[in-house]
């Protein structure tokens, strides 16, 4: 089959280019950011913005799938000494399930990379040990989003100046600059997670933390029948182009070893998974044939792999199934029905539960983070924040105690469908049963009257928990409970999750957070059209949106706005008003009469 | 020019069917609702829903925009004896513009009615007085969406039974059932608006108030030509199709008396104006030329065509001008920076706010509300909750003071761009200035920096500022900031405002909200697709999703849905439990492996 190498999505957003800012102290370090310049007019500086999309938007740089992307951590991961090559397990025919199509990726690919004998190669065993490592300096530059350090780092506005910030942060410690041993202290303390595998050097660092910048993931998976391997990659570029930071691959059937492969060689991003759903797929998708052993194995193989964090179900434990028996939807995870199944099966406590230090031992040698996830998350707004619910959430406390003092990193999963007055009940419980460990909530959605808008329903959900905390927020798309998700529906989901996360980071009163927002709206005031698209979240919508009503090229010039209609502007005067602030009212009145303040103006349109 | 009488969108919504519910006490007072049958299979009671659509999705109905809709109120306002038809105004030739092109409506339709000399015809006159009208018996009716009376009528759950009702509702005070004289009891208090003139019989009484179902407004306007007037009513009647509550004609330019008067004789829905759009248009936009005269005069052209309430700028005060000088987006309000102008030119007292009195002594003999606008309303996250905001505000409060005294209905008009952790003080500062008088928000945005997406950005600080109390959210469409709506635009807006009033309702704990979201929320569980299209607020687009993941009729029985894709279903193991509740653990977990429980089920894709 044709790999369509140069068929992924690439090319600079418009109005940005990519910029690599380097660590003072380390010159290995360089941090891709998006730099979007305004017109020269505006007498302003660009704007620098966090960046997911990776080379892809570099038009500098060589894209091509079949050999992946550059290793950028490797020397760093190498310099640590703590990991040695070995041959790895060999890929079994199963793992691709039978009809494989897929061909595997470079075969003179290294071999994985494993811990040395006793050795802990977790970013939090570093940060415990007191270590700064290169990927804590690249997060530290890159939160900051080009802001320069005005010394009252690594701590909270109110502390420093005694001036409230402008922002409600309900307990978190948001510093006005991020530095390296502020991300290696919140590490340490189990409060930020830094997902990425010892064997995906490729990734661009990126912090999951309520004291970091709010971020998104978007799950992918792969087409029953897959026609092009660049396709499948393509999924990921696509989504991390239009902002998520993570991308979890959900991906069952047939291939999926494979396809994984070139995805992770070819992700900046953190790449997420579900390993129960390929061992169900190894015993033919019968969940009581499931073995530890199973299971096991697809962990060492997807750990070689470079998968950089696991959603494990270790939380559902058997005596939790009963208290789902009355709800209105039931068990509405996959891995949670399918671990309910085989413990009912066999009356017995969960594999995963009982395993769960093996499972660490496994995470400890290559630095995959686990992802606790909520089997038993609610299905409706009917089942939000029951006895079921949280009697899953305090195990995935009691969970999270064991990764962490395994130096094990680790985030915790949440709701799913929440109506808005029970929203924070779930972050305050979160905090205090999981040792303020991240949170990464599906949502949550609050109301199940509008399938179709599923996106929306949510996102006003997401921003609320992200507001309260919440550290990762997933996506959800249109297609949400009624359909699998094509290309546009996934921009739709990772643009409006955007927002909810910006919106969050904005209530929470980031330091950062508002610069592009006041950016956009000076560009608004002053009819900057170009400026106004290029800094929006979704510049070619925006762009098309505006030209849908006023085509012509000199409409981008116009000083007039779509809320007053081509004939009237309501911000002119404003402006005429703030020229003239400093004259007196009196003189002003006459001014304005002599002018004759031209209150028309000459539609583009017309 | 053709009319093209028919050419406006009529038909049942999927699945439904009008009902009409007659008052016991008077049989002339029969409410029109929707009523949503579902699969026999269910064996549920069909769920009815509150019905903004008015007559044109009952087939049973012959529409006729050339007829207009049946007089429904003229009756009760004949019967109360306190008005009288007068000769009325006569139409100028500015009151259409110059080049008009649309005929006006019947030549043989009646003469407007006023009050009898020193008569206020107010709603709110009646109920301080004591009086129930059959208007007041039809919205009890309607905000109980066919629930019936369980004696707790006119009290909070609290008070009633001592059990808390599931929700937070920041001091409203919803009932568990409405009554008629609940509904006057609240109007009497300043609570709660029935807008509603009396030259507008055509009206299905719609209730607009805090402890009432958040209601949502949908804003439409003329085009630069008038292709049909049947385009032009089915503006209105598309966005009432999708769950407007009120609509606004925001029409400028030529037309707009004809066009209005084609709108108001067709609308089951409440229509308000901002009249000093037609006045400037009658002074050939030059804002200095206003005058109270010819704004007085809009008044009454417009309180004779049936117009049901006024967004009027009487709070924007000369020496509110100066405080938004130094703001970032200055004066985004299309009416208040008419006045602003006005102020300026002559530096002098705004001629609304000095003759507020007079226009109240309009209102009285119309029944026309008042929506005091916002003028001075942030247009951007920098400049929210800002002094010239919140100096305004205190001003429309003095003034609702005098409405309310006046018997004058009124409610009040808030913003506009507010990060989440400003939104609270929005409404509390608003309960506390305005008498409680319902307040009017316009989205607000929560963010800035996502043109082409605002109805999201709005949606989430809809949600919530209804939440807090909020009456009416006014919506906001994909275009704003950019382009004028389409037909597509509208719907998405007037959806997504219904998601964000209804998730309002839940999180106050409405006591009927739930009733949807349960019934949607079984149907899911138990894979009665058709139910869960039908019980959406969008059946056509959740259809269609559907359908283009999997197109097969069969599909619409599959046992299974989207989250779990074709071959595996996490709710069927739920399913198989709940059936099981009631046995033991072990027995279950016996039977599980004799009835080898199927795991896999036939995809109807495959």
């Amino acid at each position: 089959m044709d790999a369509k190498p140069f068929s992924v999505t690439t090319g600079a957003l418009p109005g940005s280019k990519k910029i690599y800012v380097a660590d003072d102290a380390d010159a290995s370090v360089r941090v891709a950011m998006r730099q979007i310049e305004l017109e020269p007019s505006s007498g302003e500086a660009p704007v620098i913005v966090y960046d997911c999309s990776g080379p892809y938007t570099d038009p500098e740089q060589d894209i091509c799938i079949d050999r992946g992307l550059s290793p950028l951590r490797a020397p760093w991961i190498e310099a640590r000494g703590d990991v040695r090559r070995y041959p790895g397990r060999n890929v079994k025919p199963e793992d691709n399930g039978e009809k494989s199509v897929v061909p595997p990726f470079r075969a003179d690919a290294p071999s994985p990379l494993r811990a040395k004998d006793g050795a802990c190669v977790t970013q939090l065993a570093y940060a415990k040990r007191g270590i700064v490592t290169p990927e804590m300096r690249y997060v530290a530059i890159r939160e900051n989003e080009g802001r320069e350090n005005e010394g009252r780092e690594n701590e909270g506005r109110k502390q420093a100046t005694g001036a409230p910030r402008d922002g409600e942060d309900f307990g978190a410690a948001v510093p006005d600059f991020v530095t390296p041993e502020f991300v290696r202290d919140e590490i340490a303390r189990g409060r930020a997670v830094l997902p990425m595998n010892i064997n995906h050097p490729e990734l661009e660092p990126a912090i999951i933390g309520r004291n970091f910048l709010t971020k998104i993931n978007a799950n992918i998976g792969n087409s029953a029948v897959t026609s092009s391997v660049a396709e499948e990659v393509d999924k990921m570029v696509w989504a991390i182009r239009w902002g998520a930071d993570t991308v979890m691959d959900l991906s069952t059937g047939s291939d999926i070893h494979n396809i994984r492969d070139w995805i992770v060689r070819n992700s900046p991003a953190p790449i997420g998974t579900v390993p129960i759903y390929q061992a169900l797929e190894k015993v033919g998708g019968i969940a009581e044939d499931l073995t530890w052993e199973v299971f096991r194995d697809t962990l060492i193989e997807q750990a070689e792999q470079g998968v950089d964090y696991w959603t494990i179900h270790a939380g559902l434990r058997l005596a939790h199934v009963p208290l789902t028996a009355e709800r209105t939807t039931g068990i509405v995870s996959r891995g949670g029905s399918i671990m309910a199944k085989w413990c009912l099966t066999y009356h017995k406590e969960s594999f995963l539960y009982e395993h769960f230090a093996d499972i660490c031992d496994i995470c400890r040698q290559y630095d995959v983070s686990l992802s606790l996830g909520d089997g038993l998350r609610p299905g409706s707004i009917a089942d939000a924040n029951d006895a079921a619910q949280f009697a899953e959430l305090d195990t995935l406390g009691e969970l999270q105690k064991i990764a962490f003092a395994k130096d094990v990193q680790v985030f915790i999963e949440g709701p799913g469908h929440v109506p808005m007055h029970k929203i924070k009940e779930n972050m305050e419980r979160q905090l205090d049963a999981c040792g303020e460990a991240p949170f990464y909530t599906l949502g949550p959605l609050t109301t199940d009257i509008a399938p179709g808008y599923d996106h929306i329903t949510s996102a006003i959900g997401a921003a609320m928990i992200g507001w309260y905390g919440c550290a990762m927020l997933c996506y959800v798309t249109p297609k949400e409970h009624l359909g699998l998700p094509d290309r546009d529906d996934v921009k739709v989901g990772v643009v409006t999750y955007k927002i909810a996360a910006h919106a969050a980071d904005l209530a929470k009163g980031h330091p950062g957070a508002q610069i592009r927002d006041d950016a956009l709206s000076r560009a608004r005031f002053d009819f900057r059209w170009k400026d106004q698209f290029n800094l929006s979240l979704d510049p070619d919508t925006a762009t098309d949106y505006h030209d849908q009503t006023l085509p012509a090229e000199g409409a981008k010039k116009a000083h007039f706005c779509s809320m007053c209609g081509p004939k009237f502007c309501s911000m002119r005067i404003s402006k005429e008003l703030k020229d003239d602030a400093q004259k007196g009212m009196a003189e002003k009145s006459r001014e304005f009469r002599d002018q004759g303040g031209e209150i028309y103006h000459p539609s583009a349109a017309e």
